[in-house]
């Protein structure tokens, strides 16, 4: 019999109860928000075929696909020619037709124009599931993660934009996480481009002004040189991404710096209508016009919208935005959409470290019955049914073990009630039951017990 | 841009809202019972290293068994006569190191032994996760699926199996799926084959004894005497298996006939002390000691359980048994585990069969308000804010359309009542409140509708 010491694949983890419980806590409050708004969840593979998956995240993306070996005799339509080619990259899609999933975007799209046919347009989806990168494992990144995406198909309404504002907020005010909420449009970063004549270096110039937080005025200034802005665009530039005022003030500015863009001042516009929108809306969070905003993506066309976390640099943690044509990639040109991803890893490493777990999850058991063998066992299972009955998650230890292994068990699994029940209580239809924080014991009957219990 | 008509990969299945919602269904019932009981969750990487995976499922499952290609350049350190080797399961060894979870029991084995310094024993977890198996697929059988398993290890008390009997019990309760639970005990069958001097045979009397319920007697005979038995011994097993009679009946006439086994003996003391548990315990199901169940697996070594649904021929729903020795393998001997598996698919087929999903699950929109222009979105979302503000699921439709595409989304997604707020009603501060079923329409206050939409 092998004794090899068992491991994972490296950047892969397992989940422990303690660690499942601060997860689920956090998927079940974002799914509770989602479906709050009128998102339905929807799932796909964890395989897709590669000819869905290659091409969409670049190519460094299809670097990091994991793929699935082909089944059966994989090998037997292989020239030995091709076996022997120097470029593993071309062998291994003739030995591999399938690949993890990368991302939920994908085949959310993918799934739409499969389905396009038995779907009602507005479209509105979530999807908490895992996705897979081939990445270069380090702190806070990993191989397998989940993503909690939410996106609306279909529909060209700014209103929806606002509703995803909303549901940022409220998620992470029920999760009691202080942030900000930063808001862009693609647009407005096209105004600018096109008033300094420079449309063609967009990108670039996206690019460059997305460092502004991370590196700071000087180091962008010193990128636009390199892509060969000049002088004076360069400080319309900083004009612009440097101004310190309020979101509708910033918009003031800003249409009368980018007037002659039509894009430009379509952008403003469409922010000023969801500013409008969320005036008689009460927000926990703070909603902030940052003009660097960019997320350093090509696809989305219109509102940008990004969360970070006050007073703790851990970088985005939820993230979105509208693009005009996600479907066109399978044959369904022209269907807008709007989405956004919240980042389960980091929300949990922001949780973690500012303590803001509840003490109890919903799973937790909150009672133990000590063991003190058969007879007292027979009575115990009686009453443990009417604690269960009552939906209180409750056990008995499955054996008569020593009183210190058996409390010691009770702690180790943060058990907050333990019940002792010998024949003395047996006798005289009393429970001895202690509270294991304050270590204290009491006498009490079965329905004095159940009071306690339901207020945990 | 490529135009290809997307697809998922053959055995693989999107999951639609309304399955979601039916899936959530069953999973949230099972997970609820399972915490009830003191299970705790955890969940395991989907990739394994193959080391861990194979030789856990027999040389069958080893050739099922998704395997992952190895990132980067993955042929690098293979010879060429490796490559050309025309046997591909030795390549395909060498090219990937991970695979795809086949179950969750071996991972469950490897999670506790790489753990073991860090768990308090008894463990009690249960994992609700998807498994991969390149099996062909065919009606019911998918090559993705999940599997709700509740697994007790590091105690050999008969009372963990009373509770997965309570817990199986208690699940399909929940759900309303009406069942029969079988119980038998490797041991007996142990006892039977050491009775009839055949021991060494006792795997091939397994296997045709099992297909008893499926082919009958005679079939069953047939088949225990082309494995060599004779006379006597096929008579002896039949007498067994054939009896009819309650629990209590079955092992008395077996502890006469299986007087010689102390194995046989010890295995009847282990059900008839399980059925002495349970006599105080309120079952909603049938209890049948089945000696013809087996399971067909090699590793159960005590109690073996399985469910049925009632009046429907679907096969197993769950099963489960205790295996002696499940980390062994890792390294850590003698620690004794039992478990129990629910099958979410079949489960999912004899709730719709039978029309046993409920018919509004939590997360269903309640209402919709329809969109009449911008003054009144406006005045909606407040109205909506209020809405959501009582947990209840709701939306606006996005944009003014015409009213009859917006009653068809709203018929599409089942959304059981409809608010109409027009210019009239603003001024009136009135609702009109329209029911999707009965198509009835009725003026009323927020509060009243609140009322109304809380009662769902």
């Amino acid at each position: 019999m092998a004794s090899n010491k068992p491991s994972i694949p490296k950047g892969t983890r397992d989940f422990s109860p303690v660690e499942m419980a601060g997860r689920n806590y956090i998927f079940d409050t974002i799914k509770r928000v989602f479906e709050k708004y009128g998102y339905s969840p929807i799932e796909t593979p964890a395989m897709e075929n590669l000819s869905t998956l290659l091409g969409k995240y670049g190519e460094e993306g299809d670097k990091l696909l994991f793929k699935v070996l082909n089944s059966g005799n994989y090998l037997s339509e292989i020239a030995n020619d091709d076996l022997l080619d120097p470029d593993p990259g071309k062998l291994s899609f003739k030995i591999c037709e399938k690949g993890l999933r990368y991302d939920l975007t994908v085949p959310f799209a993918r799934y739409v124009v499969q389905n396009r046919n038995e779907l009602t347009f507005p479209f509105k989806r979530y999807q908490i599931q895992p996705v897979w990168r081939a990445d270069r494992p380090q702190k806070g990144r990993y191989r397998e993660f989940y993503q909690c995406d939410a996106d609306v198909i279909g529909s060209n309404s700014l209103l929806n934009e606002v509703e995803l504002i909303q549901i940022m907020d409220e998620v992470f005010a029920a999760l009691k996480i202080k942030n900000i909420i930063k808001i862009n449009n693609r647009k407005i970063l096209s105004g600018v481009a096109e008033t300094i004549g420079e449309s063609d270096k967009i990108t670039d110039i996206t690019i460059a002004i997305d460092k502004m937080e991370k590196t700071g005025i000087d180091q962008v200034n010193k990128e636009l040189k390199q892509i060969g802005l000049n002088k004076s665009a360069i400080e319309f530039i900083q004009g612009i991404i440097t101004y310190k005022g309020n979101n509708y003030n910033k918009i003031l500015i800003l249409k009368s710096m980018l007037g002659k863009s039509a894009t430009g001042l379509k952008g403003l516009e469409e922010i000023e209508i969801i500013l409008d929108y969320l005036k008689n809306i009460q927000l926990s969070s703070e909603l902030e016009l940052d003009l660097t905003l960019a997320r350093g993506l090509d696809y989305y066309t219109g509102i940008i919208l990004e969360v970070e976390a006050s007073d703790m640099e851990i970088g985005s943690i939820c993230g979105g935005g509208r693009y005009d044509d996600l479907t066109g990639i399978f044959g369904l040109p022209d269907v807008s959409g709007v989405g956004i991803s919240f980042g389960a890893e980091r929300i949990y490493d922001v949780m973690n470290k500012k303590n803001l777990f509840p003490k109890d999850s919903a799973g937790t058991v909150r009672l133990m019955f000590v063991n003190f063998g058969k007879s007292e066992e027979i009575y115990c299972l009686g009453l443990l049914s009417k604690v269960r009955s009552r939906g209180i998650p409750s056990e008995i230890y499955p054996e008569p073990a020593k009183l210190k292994k058996q409390m010691s068990y009770a702690n180790s699994k943060a058990i907050p009630f333990v019940a002792l029940v010998g024949e003395s209580e047996i006798k005289e239809n009393k429970i001895t039951v202690k509270n294991m924080e304050t270590g204290k014991q009491e006498s009490m009957n079965l329905d004095e017990m159940l009071a306690i219990l339901e207020q945990i």
